[in-house]
């Protein structure tokens, strides 16, 4: 994301908000691309409303990691970049500003028709471009082409939302295939995954097409299976971050293993980085916290870094042929 | 700290307050060094008693720095290497294991005996041999020497005892030097600089005395200052660490900031780090966190990164011969 393009930070709002609330302390908090807007932001509110502003300094990678202690020091909690999730109990005082682009998507989709196979299109893209579905299935209808948005579970604010770790928008049995409309690699990968169908990138910040390729990634993952069938010990990783907290999945891993006569130990943590874990000499990590971690920081552990589901193939409790993407799912 | 080394992690002791306290979940914290051996100790813990162990894979870096979110998950945390502080509202919960070193002192102080120049002798140490300062003051007494070990602030759980961010137990007027007993470079630095005294290091791991040399870091805190002499734009660290949070001094020096016409951000955090500080474009940041961090990683984050009193001197509040090591001062 590039200083040029207009995100919408909905100022006039939060000062609204900080008036009404009568708020004397609120904090900031944003994703890493829009950490360097914080000073601005908080100048402006500060100058408008007198209100003290705390930034909130720690990595942010979704609504799953809203900052805790720093709620805990303030009135309001204003955080950027995400849509709520359904299990957010700190949201009383939490108001989510989603950071809607008005990059326009309508270009890169009549760019996509000519690649599209199929008949019925389903759409995803991520909070970022939601309003913006509306444009892309007219732009889709215009070229002939039946066009899906579906809601997805309690965890999915819009319909056609997908997460980092939730496809449940992507799970309309009659698509022919997928047009994902956003940036990332990430979300596009998952559903392909998820769906085993085709999903077709739409970048509306470059204008350009990609295939969501999942075949590397599914290499990269059968190598990590492969490299911990031998494994003795294994640390269960469980983040405390209020979305991404799945300790009970973490136990049901542990008794498994002890099932199968493996020796596992529950490793809690805020954030899971591969320098945090070199300290503890394990044959391999399971993750069961944000499941990009896995993926995205493949190979920079020191020990093979398993999902849950991968896990269960190590132990012989899953086929391999049934290996997805990990997700939190919701109701 | 090398596998041989013998500490006493007090696995006796823990089982009995397992048993005695009828906990079903547990945790371990470990610093960093201490990490590796949660995996033994884990395991020992669950087999004699069946409770379920939860480890910490947080980074630790002191008894400022419990694990809350831990906290909240167990019914005891067994917290390794460090003894308690004065302000642990945690503590019911909380044991300390302080990880205490059978290494023999004795023979490095001897090592030292020729090297002091003075008559009067302070001797200072981390907690891991504070029960061993009496064999050390029986060999300078030995020699001749008067021997002196001080009782610090209400931080500071042992006399002789001194921290990364406490040199309390070093303040007494009437020494000649010091004795620092251990095997770190910090702690000695640090009270050489709050006592402008010489302070020798007696290393019992191996052997070794070591002078405790602050030139180069008060050259290193020198250019700090200097470089942030033009800096318009502040980025003010705050901890949510519960020994670390220093949020009223960071308040009064936002407010000392804006009366000299400079702009400052409160940026607040769990852990500090240059990496999670590269987001925000400030021309220097004062660090109100674990006074460590400015001079441990001092060249590493991507703007000057100042101590508060070294803020204070670049606003012109402070002389230039008034620049300590930054403290945190108990009662």
């Amino acid at each position: 994301m590039s200083e040029g393009e207009a995100f919408d930070f909905q100022i006039d709002r939060i000062i609204t908000i900080v008036k009404d609330t009568g708020a004397k302390v609120i904090g900031l908090q944003f994703p890493e691309g829009f950490k360097r807007r914080s000073p601005g932001i908080g100048s402006k509110i500060e100058d408008e409303t007198g209100v003290t502003v705390l930034i909130s300094g720690n990595p942010c990678f979704g609504a799953c990691d809203i900052d805790v202690a720093l709620v805990d020091n303030v009135e309001v909690l204003f955080h950027f970049g995400h849509a709520p999730l359904d299990d957010n109990a700190l949201s009383r005082k939490v108001y989510f500003i989603e950071t809607r682009s008005d990059v326009d998507v309508k270009a890169v989709v009549e760019l996509a028709v000519p690649e599209l196979k199929g008949q019925k299109i389903g759409l995803i893209t991520t909070v970022q471009h939601v309003h913006k579905l509306k444009d892309a299935s007219l732009v889709l209808k215009e070229h002939g082409k039946d066009c899906v948005i579906c809601t997805g579970d309690s965890k999915i604010a819009y319909p056609g939302q997908v997460l980092g770790c939730n496809f449940s928008a992507a799970r309309n049995e009659d698509c022919d295939e997928y047009l994902y409309i956003g940036s990332g690699q990430f979300h596009p990968l998952g559903v392909s995954l998820a769906t085993k169908k085709h999903v077709l990138i739409a970048d509306p910040f470059v204008n350009e097409l990609r295939e969501a390729d999942s075949s590397k990634v599914l290499r990269q993952r059968s190598a990590v299976i492969a490299k911990s069938l031998d494994a003795e010990s294994f640390g269960i990783v469980v983040s405390s971050k209020p979305g991404q907290e799945r300790m009970k999945l973490a136990e049901e891993l542990k008794k498994m293993a002890k099932k199968h006569g493996k020796d596992a130990y529950i490793l809690t943590m805020d954030l899971v980085t591969p320098d945090q874990l070199l300290q503890f000499k394990m044959d391999a990590f399971v993750n069961t916290a944000c499941p990009r971690i896995a993926v995205d920081e493949v190979g920079r552990f020191n020990a093979p870094m398993l999902t849950p589901l991968e896990f269960e193939i190590v132990l012989g409790e899953r086929e391999w042929e049934d290996l997805y993407f990990d997700e939190i799912a919701g109701e």
